[in-house]
């Protein structure tokens, strides 16, 4: 049983936040079975935050949790931030199997995706 | 001839401004002919500014400009700052014609690049 939380910065404009959980919905849909759970948190700002959404998706049964960082650049918040708080969820959850990948910036496909937006 | 600038927020950690270089350098080579420029600049904190990279281009004989906004979501910055720059840039170089994509984050394929990403 395993689920996929994406994690956004979050945001103190509403509408940013709401395309966070709109995309979440999108990314469900095409998952179909491969996450039982796909669902969204916010690092700061915006609730609900990571470990709350842990919390919440090992409630639900799921025992391997993969997070995708939603940001652009491997910075602070993600080399430092984040995996403080999966150590925290790990200790909390010693059960479940915690995976961070990399985040969305360093997708091999960005570059085309980039040319393909420019065109719009 | 024309050029594409990829417009990134800048961050304080170079590592995270360098990324944006390199990930110029690649859309750069993959887009062959379809750019005769492409550049990149920072709306904030790190240097080249738009404005700045604007001016460059257009020195080099570009008469149209797409500025790509690397940002995941429509906030303050995408719907208010980058369209503030655009309209000084359009005065100063009324010869050049300039459009602003949406931001990264609008692309539809968004939600298979998250997916992808998550099993690395």
């Amino acid at each position: 049983m395993n689920a996929l939380i994406i994690l956004a910065h979050g945001s103190r404009r509403k509408e940013s936040n709401l395309e966070i959980k709109k995309l979440a919905e999108k990314v469900k849909t095409l998952a179909e079975s491969d996450y039982s759970v796909v669902d969204y948190a916010y690092l700061e700002i915006a609730e609900p935050n990571l470990l709350y959404c842990i919390d919440k998706t090992v409630e639900k049964g799921m025992t391997e949790i993969t997070v995708l960082p939603y940001f652009l650049n491997s910075g602070v918040h993600v080399e430092r931030d984040i995996p403080a708080i999966i150590e925290t969820a790990t200790e909390k959850h010693p059960d479940c199997k915690f995976k961070v990948s990399s985040c969305i910036g360093m997708s091999e496909e960005m570059p085309a995706m980039i040319l393909e937006r420019a065109k719009l």
